[in-house]
């Protein structure tokens, strides 16, 4: 027998999307595979389900940080499709003897992060359960926009970026090493994605957008395998970050996006790189400098 | 310190209900507290939490089913907004030793169910985890109609339901006794709301309409309490059910509608009582041909 351990998450989904395609498939090409969903209305949906001791712990955050990250990882990801947040569903599992007051706490962080987005905690659910699951629906609209997907960068575009890289990986590790305050720790517990810049990116005419969720290299090989491009960055860790962080650590939760050379970076981003030609018989891959970056994805077709 | 399991889960969403006004609230009056939150573009977003041991039994039903259940318990609830289902949406929690062949009957079920509403298997995501949990999202459009909430039932108005009732009730009985098939097992394994009479009864002027989930008793009485009536029955239990699997079983997901006495009830529905006026000083109470139901929600104001 084969099991969900063997097959991993992504074979998980990947065979999700295939049984999907074969009954006919979504309406709009956006399903699975891109940070949301977005039906033919324009509508965008996502949703992460964190589990304690796998995607947080009480002990390392507290409720509200808990709740304001749950939010901001998912409504970031809306934000990537060039989609303005309009709601958030939370649907809960929790031991019978957790407190109220650490439940207030969390209710409060995903109100204050849905505010801070623009967007209202509108609805869930709540069962009784042996492990605390958060499973966090975040909604959006595209206002009429086309949504921009991974699949659009295009060789000679700019790679620019909204906030801060490696923060939250450096406060993890600080986190492991038995700190429990300092900047990087905060970024950690309470990533500040700008979600304005999403649609204000989308409109600038990006071509392809994701949040960083999983690490820029691993976010941005993405990019390359869905566009069929390279992306070579020119960046420099910020000072008490390291590289592997940057590159490997993940969720910061900033936006990425890839934009015409004529575009001039907004407010509150700054360009990290340029798209460029695959290697000839590869998926494309991101380098550093020209350098390989671990992580990036590069395959032989 | 309170304790969720002392609070309760309805007393969790006041809760929470309350703490999202205090932030200014939702922009429009369908967010917590009816079968799903309403946008102001006419999205409807309903999401439930299904816990291994608490909602299904992997002994009891297989995987196909659970799928199939967990997937009509959302829809129905956007179907009973007067909504058309467009998406639906999974975030599954699974522990690594689960079978592949297991998650790809689940996956079929949530596929099939959403054709037969006539909506797709649009997103998900996955994690590792001690207890297999579902949290489902059901996605809807009301198309420019005005959304039934349970809120509207006015005096006089013909109380229709559009499938059986009290066979899920019966089915979960004949499980325990140990009973493996037959066709309320089959009822309760997989319900098969009615999706498209949710619009046809909202185009045909519903003033209220829900699915029944927790009990018609309790069902009704949630409208009664909105709209600030009573509601008298008048049914018979099918052969094989008894009145208290009708009343009280719950999860038959078939909708229920009130509709102004001049409104013939559609192909597909049946007549199964009217709204009356509350008594004196109560808040309204579901009763059967004159008397009392058990759950039927009478308090005095």
């Amino acid at each position: 027998v084969v099991t969900l351990a063997q097959l991993g998450e992504r074979g998980l989904i990947r065979r999700v999307a295939a049984m999907v395609r074969a009954h006919g498939g979504p309406p709009s090409p956006h399903g699975p595979g891109d940070d949301a969903a977005v039906l033919p209305d324009g509508t965008v949906v996502t949703c992460d389900v964190l589990v304690e001791g796998v995607h947080f712990r009480r002990d390392w955050s507290c409720a509200t940080d808990i709740g304001v990250k749950a939010a901001a990882a998912n409504l970031a990801d809306v934000a990537a499709m060039g989609a303005r947040p309009t709601a958030l569903f939370l649907g809960l599992v929790a031991p019978g003897n957790v407190a109220v007051d650490w439940l207030d706490e969390l209710t409060q962080g995903l109100v204050l992060e849905s505010a801070r987005a623009g967007a209202h905690l509108l609805g869930g659910d709540v069962s009784d359960g042996g492990q605390l699951v958060l499973a966090v629906t975040a909604v959006g609209s595209m206002d009429g926009r086309a949504p921009v997907t991974r699949a659009g960068a295009s060789i000679g575009d700019r790679v620019l970026v909204t906030g801060p890289l490696g923060w939250s990986g450096a406060g993890l590790r600080l986190l492991r090493e038995g700190r429990r305050d300092g900047p990087f720790i905060d970024a950690h517990r309470r990533p500040r994605p700008s979600y304005d810049l999403g649609p204000v990116l989308a409109e600038l005419g990006a071509t392809a957008m994701i949040d960083v969720s999983d690490g820029l290299a691993s976010d941005l090989g993405q990019v390359c395998i869905a566009s069929g491009v390279s992306i070579d960055l020119d960046l420099q860790p910020d000072a008490g970050t390291t590289l592997e962080e940057v590159m490997g650590g993940g969720e910061d939760h900033c936006l990425v996006a890839t934009v015409p050379p004529g575009v001039q970076p907004p407010k509150g981003t700054r360009e990290i790189g340029r798209v460029v030609a695959p290697r000839p018989g590869t998926t494309g891959a991101v380098t550093l400098r020209g350098e390989p970056v671990s992580g990036g994805w590069e395959h032989h077709r």
